[in-house]
Parts: C-alpha cells; structure tokens; sequence
C-alpha cells in the first residue's frame, strides 16, 4: 500500500480548521473528498500540524496511504482540480517510505505570524494579516522574544483547553523582524503547544505597543499561568510555513 | 476650498473598476459614499489611473476638494471607518496645492504583473495572481522587454475599444524578475493605454512558454496591429503600484 506524502498550501479563511470536525469544513476532508473523487478511495490524510480555524499554510504536510498507486505529480494535479473551488492547493507529492508519519516524524515546525502595523486597515491582504493601528517598534519585542527562546514551562503561553501533558516544550527560535510595510514574529519548535505562537505573539504586541516591558514577560513565563500572558492574537495572520523530517 | 490628495490601496475583486459605472460597485463610489457618511458632501474623486474591473492598486492616488476644511489624518481614519467592508483603504491623506490633479499632474505612473508559475494553483493568493500551471523562462522575457521599452507605437498593445487619440507612447522602463514563487513584470511610463501592461505581459508569458521569440515581439510592435500581438492578461494580476508628480 503506498505512502505519499503531500505539501498543502491553504488560506484558512473559509476552514473550521485542518481537522475534520461535524461543524464546518475542514481542510483535512476537502483533501479527503478530492482524493475520493480522484480515485474512488476513503483514506485519511494525516497532517503535520493541527492548526486552528482561519489559520493558513504555506507548506503543511501531510500522509495519505492508496490502495492504488499513482505517479506522484498525476495524484497532485488530480487533487489540485478536485479541490476546486476550496482555497487549498498540492504543492507538492512525492511517495514516501512506510514508516514516514507527517505528524510523528516531523523533526521541527516553523510558524510566521504577519503585523500590519499602519493607520490604514489593510485591503489587499485582508483576512491575511493582523491589522493594528498603531506602530509596534520591533527593538524591544525582540528583546522581549529572545527570554522566550530555550526550554521553559509554556504553561502561560498556551490555551487553558490546551490537551498536551507537558507544558514544557524547546523553542528553537524566535524572531521579529520588518519585512516592507509588515512586522513578522518566526518561531521553530519541534512541537508547539495550543494556541502557543498566537499566545507569544500576542504578548509581544504589548511589549512593541510599550505597555509591557520584556522583563514582564520573562515574569509571565515564570507566573505558569495563562492570566500573566497577553492576548490571544487573531487567526487570521498565522501561517504554518514549513515542517522539517 | 481646500483639496485633498488620497492614497488609496485596494482589492479590485469586487468592482467594475476604478470609476463609477451603472453596472456595479466601483472604488471611487465607495469612497464618495464614504465622504458623504463622514461630512455630508457630495464630491467628485478623481483618480490617477482609472483601473478596470479585477485590477488592484497598492498606491492610486486621488484628489478631492471638500467644501469644509478637515485634519488629512482625520479624513483618513474617518474614510477608513466608513469604507468598511469594502476591501478599500487610504494609506495616505495630504493637504495639496489648488492646481495639484491626481490625473493631469501624474508625471509618472508604475504597475506590477504578478505571475505564479508552478504546477499547482494559488491558494493563499488566489485572484491576487495568474496562475499558470507551466514554468517561465525570465531570460528571453526580459529580452523581448528591452524591445518595448522606449518610445513607440503601441497600436498591437492596446484594446481596439481603447479611445486615447494618440498610439505612440513612451514606456520609460520594462522589467521581468524573480520574487520567490513569482514572476513580476513591471511597467513605468507617463501614461498607459488601456490594456497596455495586460497585452504587454500576455504576450511575454508567449515568450517566456517558449512559443515566441523576442524577434516575434519587435514584429508584433512594428505590425501596429492588435491581432499581432499576444492575449491580454486576466486583471487579478494587476496592480498600480504608484504614481509620481
């Protein structure tokens, strides 16, 4: 029974999220109805990442076993127009050993999350970045992220409806940096809790706003309490960027 | 009477275009409407580049003369609010001189083509790009640009419904580069003729598919004929990107 292994590419708009779920549609089932269109098979797609409704992705990746055979680019291009009309594209496929798990092999996860920091709400990528009207400056949110970076209890920076056992998780990397008229904060973890990038980011948007210092958010995460952290940021500016095997 | 220069971003998607028409909703409606909420006048906008249907704009510049004097970053944050929903944001506002005309005083106008050529369709940036399922070759693009750039008659390069008098127009710059996944084609001249950048960048994408050569363009150019030139180019991959004074 071959393996494939898929890169999706998806806006999160339209999506309750890339689980399947009884209350909307799901990335995961769109991919499963194109598939079944394409080649008559009920097969579950598993993914890398479970990310939440509105988040997008530039490279999720995903497995998916067939009956079947396929030539890998043939199964992309099918998929690709089964998807139709959903925001969701195969952007690559390539057969993959048996014992490859999308979710379990994944080695490190990179997340972006894109700042529109201007007076003007934005137009061109509404739904696909976080607006504020306000500047952030960059300097102290930087400061601010790198007392993030390491091994720490992330209990404060993750959904109180957060199921993992252990909230103690490594974040490899995270950085803030302007890229044109936007702010992005990059993160790489091997494993990211719930609601854990959108948390952190949220948080540094105080500390870009000056109302927090980064010594107040070296003592959130030291509080291992939700209620120390800042708010949740928005769906709607998360990106998924890549998974490392 | 004070008159007020607008810099405008928006999402052409859902309009007829730039300019007001019976046959839909049009950027500069919706930012007239937006005036009349905000100060009860009914004004004329007048825009830079009257954009068609689907095109966007990162920068269109407008002028209006209120009869009430306003803060320009009050009438900005005033029209911002107003315009909502529409996909349509002013970026900038300015007090500007009694002869200043967004149209007639444009010394300069700038557009990109974004082009997605790869294998699957866009997702996060659908109706933002063409997408074309086939890989470009840049190189003899820029090749056949060279040959456009300059002062010409540009007759195969524009709509036959275009209704501008004279052909001949002077393309002050042409270029085709790399951005990432994408291929931008990007156009500098005074004034455009209507379709010029769409014709201009259907027929490099011949080009670059390896149909024409670069010697089939300068043919084309010299043929003043629009039958001698390639397709027109969709309008979601049309931006305004600025203009001078």
């Amino acid at each position: 029974m071959p393996r494939f292994r898929l890169t999706v590419e998806y806006d999160g708009t339209p999506f309750v999220g890339w689980q399947r779920q009884d209350n909307g549609p799901s990335v995961q089932q769109a991919i499963e109805d194109a598939l079944y269109r394409f080649c008559g098979e009920r097969a579950t797609v598993h993914g890398a990442g479970r990310t939440d409704a509105g988040v997008h992705a530039l490279a999720q990746v995903a497995h998916v076993d067939l009956a079947r055979g396929a030539e890998p680019r043939t199964l992309a291009a099918a998929l690709n127009f089964h998807l139709r009309p959903h925001p969701v594209a195969i952007v690559d496929a390539a057969v993959a050993a048996d014992d490859f798990h999308a979710r379990f092999s994944a080695r490190e996860r990179a997340y972006r999350y894109r700042l529109l920091d201007r007076p003007a709400p934005a137009a061109i990528d509404r739904g696909r970045v976080w607006w504020m009207p306000r500047a952030l400056d960059p300097a102290p949110m930087l400061q601010a992220a790198e007392r993030l970076v390491g091994r720490h209890d992330f209990t404060s920076f993750r959904s109180t409806q957060c199921g993992v056992d252990d909230p103690v998780k490594t974040l490899a990397q995270l950085e803030v940096r302007r890229v044109g008229e936007e702010l992005w904060v990059e993160a790489r973890a091997r494993s990211f809790l719930h609601n854990q990038v959108r948390i952190i980011t949220g948080t540094l948007v105080q500390v870009g706003l000056g109302r927090w210092t980064p010594a107040d958010v070296s003592a959130a995460l030291n509080a291992c309490d939700r209620c120390s952290a800042g708010p949740t940021a928005p769906a709607c500016g998360l990106y998924l960027v890549g998974v490392r095997y």
